[in-house]
């Protein structure tokens, strides 16, 4: 288990994430996507329309590392703005959503072919876990192993 | 005008975007951002608290290159799904969000010092615009020079 109790409920919760990827030219992309943690292996995949054809997934076939960010606003405020911010190391898994999840009704899951998978290696999230409030950052390496603490 | 009325309108019916920026490993990262747009300029303003001394701040300051992006989902399902994606070239722009926006009162810009400054360089929207609905790209070379149309 890479993501807390408390992350992963937060993850639940909403629908969208963005995905960061670097496009051919060293540029950064951004885009909205579903998603589903899949606990199984610790990581966050990512399906949609055409995702085989879908430049992110072409983006992370060359450089895998990406950035995933999901955030809420549970006071309506900017200020009140909390986020999970995945930093990791991606895989473009090809087959379909189905095949390459082992939850096939996971939402957002269950269009297209081929998946990105994120392996997390460093977490930050704001506000989101109750024993850890303001901004709190951590290292992974691999599943689990958790190498540093602290903002 | 680098954006389109129909672009600028969306825009503003949002709060929230996403900023994607290359961290000093040259790996993306990816925050939640209050944001406004400066007809002025035709650039993408972003403030926050202690803007100056947060991380993609100093990121743009090393690599320019960025990614933000909104989006929406008017129906309420993931297939509805509309966005607008800006790649660009940003500026740390030191002094007030105040001093450095010619609107003071502008939504989002009223807190911390410094802004990141985005040069719209390429525009992707997907159902963003009534006159090109589908997925929509442009490259922009300068303020409103489109040099490329299509997606």
């Amino acid at each position: 288990m890479t993501l807390t109790d408390a992350e992963q409920r937060f993850l639940s919760a909403q629908q969208l994430g963005r995905l960061a990827t670097i496009g051919p030219g060293g540029a950064p992309q951004v885009k909205p996507v579903g998603f589903s943690y899949n606990d199984q292996f610790g990581t966050i995949d990512i399906a949609g329309y055409n995702m085989a054809q879908s430049a992110k997934y072409k983006n992370v076939q060359h450089n895998p590392a990406v950035a995933f960010v999901v955030d809420d606003r549970p006071d309506g405020g900017l200020e009140g703005t909390r986020f999970l911010e995945i930093r990791g190391v991606a895989e473009a898994v090809p087959g379909t959503g189905a095949d390459a999840h082992p939850d096939a009704d996971a939402p957002g899951l269950a269009m297209g072919t081929g998946i990105i998978r994120i392996h997390p290696r460093r977490v930050l999230s704001y506000n989101v876990d109750p024993t850890h409030s303001g901004l709190w950052a951590r290292g992974l390496v691999g599943p689990g192993h958790v190498v540093s603490e602290g903002a």
